[in-house]
């Protein structure tokens, strides 16, 4: 399918929730990938609105696009992209007919619908779908991705917690139960509806938690993170909400199995990834602005000789990595496209 | 000196160090304290300059006031307050002749020297006067302030902290070792001199870690809670900045040492602060813009039984409850005026 | 009524429409207010909430108080706020009892119907009491305010570029015609309830102008500052939305009617404010953020001999001087309080 | 030269100045743009720092880059970016030998010495060069651009005010004289330097106008739309400062000389646009945060009939559209190079 990069025909695509944070991030992307067209864009509640008069940055890309409902999707799309709220897609993936699906929704990360309805507290509607889909956390499962035609695409919070804790996990020198991931998002994680709480006045110069004990990304956390260790990992999960746009960072905190320095960790961190071209291994500490706009990942890690604790510490932008960036590298990755097609490294604040 | 309130004097006061973040906001609330008259406020980098032209927020408050440098101090004031950086009120206080000095930096917050050293890396050139301080956490130490003459007001994050955490401490219903205290505080935390991490360029949209493992606020906050647990507190504190003017968050894990619940938690700090009027312990979590402008500390708790961790959120303004208003707060303790004069517990947001 | 500024009793107050960010505003200011007592405070879609339990800032100030119908108001109060959406208050404040309405909304800014039908494009419903009620400009109506029982209290940016202008057209030194008001509101003027264009995302990293060329305050101004001028004020106001929480700035342009320098148009402006304690005159640029949470109007103006232009600029906190402050400030007129009672100059920023 | 863009070989391309935002934002864009090879950039003050140290967005873009004075330039590139501060390019262009050079300050914005004298207060000490630069507003001048070997890229401020209004005063339909131009700007406008103007303090929640009736970007927007008019332009500029990053919006007041409507007005600027792809022309109000990241520019234009204004807004990203941006716009005119190479019309927010 790589032809299709060299101008032959790009993939006709369709993304369903487009009015949402995501959706229109995919928008966004697929825009400068030249193996994508977007032909199709759902909204229930837009139907007949172009793409350009409610994203007015996107009018050029997307001159004749308007916003229909999903159910109008064409018989046969080569790629669909669904960003719908948790809960959704899996009553619409059922009725899809596509060459490849990749679904950024909560639906479909699990293998089984107990461990779903644990975490969500409902019955799943779609429970023999769960298991063909690949889960889409490249740099961990890249070989299971390739080539499929069902992916998940990993929650936010649980991309930057999984992907800087994984090394430490797999390698085995941290405990897998004691976890602490304490994290802060930016409102862009909460969705576009107007909310009391996604308002500016309730946000700017505000910080505060959320999510106390039962944050659902927990679940899946754990169990994404369990594979990397080989082990049942447990772990407490405090999400904030930080007064900004988009980006989250994951400060962790882990019990040493050993007496690794932070040198060492480091070099733990740095061989996991070796050769991932969005992943930054440093020993300076990550912020959340130099990833903004981009699909990297940057991490760091630290041991405390006197508390004896370790801390490791991830960011990224929410909307990119941890959803829209991270769906189109999947697609790149099942399409055998290189895996930075349309992506960016490079954040846009330098 | 409880008549001072009634209009015959106020007490003639001097703010060295006026032209920082504390500072300021000891002139702001000094100007709706009937018991304080500013006379004198230092400033060595803006001698001379009007602190209505430097804050014309200010202009009306302090019609004829300028700054002036420190060693132009009258010779006798009533009250002093000293907003230096760390390490130079050690080197002024010893030439103040007042009645009472109340110092808002770090130098005389421990007892002894070592300590200080330890977590500063310097030696004290004033060990001798470092017993004659009360530490002005008031809620925890009001009979100890009540009447004295030498206050040093605890640090921003060590508030925040050590007034959330002591209620479980000083109960023994969580561990005094394998604590995280995990914060993140607004910008003016830095201080206002401009530096390359303070522009709103690299802090708007940015959230991230700073002196991981070995903040100095950790050492203070260790030797303020143990006097409240009655052992050696030992904790691991990460501070984050947050793109945002003023707030603290401090969000503390900590071990039970029992089976307490949620509601015994919350009933033990409830319990703790009943009838403290800056105190205010909820179920709900704590947001820092309810507290902006405010000398109030907004605090929760909850136990998590699947991971057995204690989760404890409280929050402050940085610069009232984490600065100014808490030097306030002493000088009315210690002075015998009513506790919350010139201090609001309602925030400016609501 | 001045007594009851000793203590003797102070005003029973209610407060309708208390949810909204002029209403909490109000709250806020009378916790301050040793002659206010809000026994009664209003909202509709929140009714049987405790005020502390929205506003977790004001808990400790209304410990007691819950939000009730606007229909539940005790029979007789001695003061009424009234902080309705436009086009409410018309009908409610007809029923009331109380022995002083102050109205927020822009029901009876106006004298006459028709200047309100012109500007809001619908009949009033109570154009008889149109007359009845004070224009509450404080420092131009000083005395049809004094011992007065209704009062309309101006609209924010109205009361921005009036306050700026009226020195100048008072003095007849600019055109009455060919005036233009350019101004930035933070988003707390466009009210509490979610909307898609006052969330975090939408305003945050935006600057945008909306209302062209017939926003709603235009009349008001026009109506305002022609009375000052004793002749027919025309002017073009433009509103932008800053992404800030509060604050206005207005940036207004008039023709010079004779060759007055910078300097003799901020003496004009000086000393036709000489005396008022929330007016402040300076040849510096004003910045809205100096009068956060403040009742003052920083203000400022120049002549560019070049362009033959006159630039005068004015600042405030639209939610105090622009709404709850300026109410109380009327109330304090009208009651024969202090002007200041309860209201701050001082900014919260300095 | 087209040929590069097929790989045979990328331009060898030098930043200088490469550590403040524009330069910066170049090394962004060049990162992206496959015609370009930075193989040099330059920094007095961070001389060996690593780009990926400074800026950690970049790190993957330039591995091995690391910032060195301008004076080790190598001998000869094919292109040089120049972003120094003003009055500096002037001293250092001189020295330079490269293909081409294309100066983001204001040294070489004007043909002749006396206009520049006049508006910066000082002499050019490279006055015969001056006459060489072409002017780089594309959308105006594109032929004089395509083929030139040296290039002067526009200001911010005069990029925003003149595309939007060149349209209306090259059909005539606006006077050229009485013009108001009222802009605001995001912080980066000011430079990276720390400054106290430029604190997150100092910025947040303010709004605030600067440089009142003689910015230097004054004299540049005349000039500029003197030749867009074919006679003299005078125009009044008030520069706001708004707290946000990126981003200027510009409100711009003419007075018509016919009858035109705003859907006359708007087919007057749309023509004029025609086929431009970084230009959108709408009715809609533009709205700062669509641009961000991108090189387009979004505009309408409105008359109002009642008191005979015309209003013209335009927005664009400052960093983007109004420096780097328009330069590599600038580089792909001049070298041949599909116009929007490396460059964005979708904005990283939609």
């Amino acid at each position: 399918m790589a032809d299709h990069m060299s101008g032959i025909r790009p993939l006709r695509t369709g993304v369903i929730g487009a009015s949402g944070f995501a959706g229109a991030e995919l928008l966004r992307i697929a825009a400068g990938h030249p193996g994508l067209d977007v032909v199709f864009a759902s909204s229930e509640s837009l139907t007949g609105v172009a793409v350009g008069d409610k994203f007015p940055g996107l009018a050029r890309s997307y001159p004749t696009l308007a916003l229909q409902p999903w159910a109008s999707i064409p018989s046969h799309l080569d790629a669909v992209f669904v960003a719908l709220p948790h809960g959704v897609s899996q009553s619409v993936i059922p009725k899809l007919n596509a060459g490849i699906v990749i679904d950024l929704g909560s639906d479909f990360r699990f293998d089984d619908p107990l461990t779903y309805e644990a975490w969500y507290g409902e019955t799943h509607s779609a429970p023999v779908l769960m298991s063909q889909f690949a889960y889409g956390m490249v740099e961990l499962r890249r070989e299971a991705i390739a080539g499929t035609t069902a992916i998940a695409v990993p929650g936010c919070y649980v991309t930057a917690a999984t992907l800087t804790l994984a090394p430490l996990l797999a390698a085995g020198v941290v405990e897998p139960e004691g976890i602490v991931v304490d994290a802060a998002s930016g409102v862009t994680g909460a969705g576009r509806d107007p909310k009391p709480s996604t308002t500016f006045t309730a946000v700017s110069e505000d910080f505060t938690a959320y999510g106390l004990l039962n944050h659902r990304h927990t679940g899946e956390m754990e169990h994404a993170l369990s594979q990397s260790a080989g082990t049942a990992v447990e772990l407490l999960f405090t999400p904030h909400l930080a007064p900004m746009n988009r980006g989250i960072l994951a400060t962790c905190y882990l019990k040493p199995t050993g007496n690794q320095t932070t040198d060492d960790l480091l070099q733990v961190m740095g061989d996991f990834y070796e050769g991932e071209i969005f992943i930054q291994v440093s020993d300076k500490i990550p912020h959340t602005k130099a990833t903004l706009g981009s699909n990297s990942v940057h991490m760091t890690v630290r041991r405390d000789q006197r508390t004896d604790w370790v801390v490791a510490i991830g960011a990224l932008d929410n909307l990119v990595k941890g959803a829209a960036g991270q769906a189109v590298q999947c697609l790149n990755v099942a399409c055998d496209f290189p895996e930075n097609t349309g992506l960016e490294s490079a954040g846009v604040y330098s």
